[in-house]
């Protein structure tokens, strides 16, 4: 166990600056906070790099629940209160953050999931989130997005995908269509939801499929509409005619789980 | 027109106190804050009592091309900009603001619809939101939510619901269980969701039925699941073992939605 007790500790500068992208970008890593959040980062084997514990999370209950073993066989580096609330970014820290190294191995598409997810321009960072964990929930290791997608090492992504973020390969893509155009040299067919559409998702085969969502506001982007082998639309019985972003991914996601389980 | 001037005026203090739970209780009024909403608000009739408007969004584009004829035909107070900025209760104010009179009428459940939603606790605004949005595009005209659920006039569930809190009657079930006690006498099954059980939702004829969604943490109450007729899993591919509740909800909504369309 390490003390820092000065809040002009470079370590503790370089934490806080951790909270901007552009540094997230330039170092190539990002913070993590909570006790579940780091338990899981543990048992995921992700790239752990510091772990901070504020004096007070040391005797704290939840602490000892989950992190007891972790504090006992693992480098950390204690801070007092007042430390952990500069680098802290939630309103009630539980007093227990972690830098985390992205992985920055060349990752390749796998080619071998029945369907690939590409997010083209999701900018809520719930969203995100809540999108990373619905594909980890069906058992898809990897997602697709587009430059205009919001920063999957937003820390409000982080703590949206309950740890989903540690098993999910996030593969940015420089050349968005370029990479559609991939899968579907690679035999997928590109799905994207359009409202003017008549075919409904439950009339599609989830098999092979890339299936797009697109930005909140404004959905799929021109060049990934103009890819598109079909266009299907989410049949819905009301007045509303559309739906939040993440329960959209969610329905289609789960319409191939039923598909799947059902053969 | 009328104009205020001073952040001293009467209403001024009327609509901040509206911003906590307690006085819209108090008071049976809400907020609802920008161009959209309040759009949808007249639309659907919503009990209108005042609308604000700042002098920089008289002449914003965006009120030009939603509100403008509402300016013309409509009641509504202007305010300096500093004044408005007091009431928002957002970072970007698009300087248009209504308060809105709860239903007060004693509504009814209504047993007619095939499935009837039961919130038992959740917590989380945007969840909240979410759900209601969801709800509504698949026809449903009713939600009961139970005690210990968020306040679904609370400025961040009325954002999510996208204009849906106009349309989809929002039942406060003082007792909750006697209330899903009342749709069995209805004829209505009662199915939670549980890790545990070995029924599918795919297998659930969804006719008839009271979904019960819980608290994002705890799941559903003890007393509901004592009530419970069925209890049915969302069946999960991958290692997350829950879902975002909005998500979920979603999920089984348009399984639903599904069934209803291919019979």
């Amino acid at each position: 166990m390490q003390t820092i007790t000065s809040k002009e500790n470079s370590l503790i500068k370089h934490i806080c600056k951790l909270k901007e992208k552009k540094y997230r970008n330039e170092y190539n890593q990002y913070l993590i906070e909570g006790v579940k959040l780091v338990k899981e980062a543990i048992e995921e084997h992700a790239n752990i790099e510091y772990i901070i514990i504020s004096e007070e999370a040391k005797s704290s209950e939840l602490v000892a629940k989950y992190l007891k073993n972790v504090l006992q066989s693992t480098e950390y580096i204690q801070v007092p209160n007042n430390i952990f609330k500069l680098i802290s970014e939630v309103e009630k820290p539980q007093g227990v953050l972690a830098v985390i190294r992205k992985n920055l191995e060349d990752i390749k598409i796998d080619y071998s999931q029945d369907i690939i997810l590409a997010l083209d321009g999701i900018q809520d960072p719930g969203n995100l989130g809540t999108i990373i964990r619905t594909a980890d929930s069906v058992g898809l290791t990897q997602i697709l997005i587009s430059k205009g997608t919001a920063d999957p090492y937003n820390s409000k992504v982080i703590r949206s995908t309950m740890g989903a973020i540690f098993r999910v390969n996030i593969i940015e893509c420089d050349n968005f269509s370029k990479t559609l155009k991939m899968c579907q040299e690679n035999n997928y067919k590109i799905i994207v939801t359009s409202l003017e559409s008549k075919q409904s998702i439950y009339d599609l085969k989830l098999k092979k499929k890339v299936i797009v969502i697109g930005n909140e506001a404004n959905g799929v982007s021109k060049e990934s509409l103009e890819l598109a082998d079909e266009r299907a639309i989410i049949p819905m019985l009301g007045k509303t005619e559309s739906l939040n972003a993440s329960v959209a991914t969610g329905i289609i996601l789960y319409e191939y789980v039923r598909q799947k389980i059902s053969h």
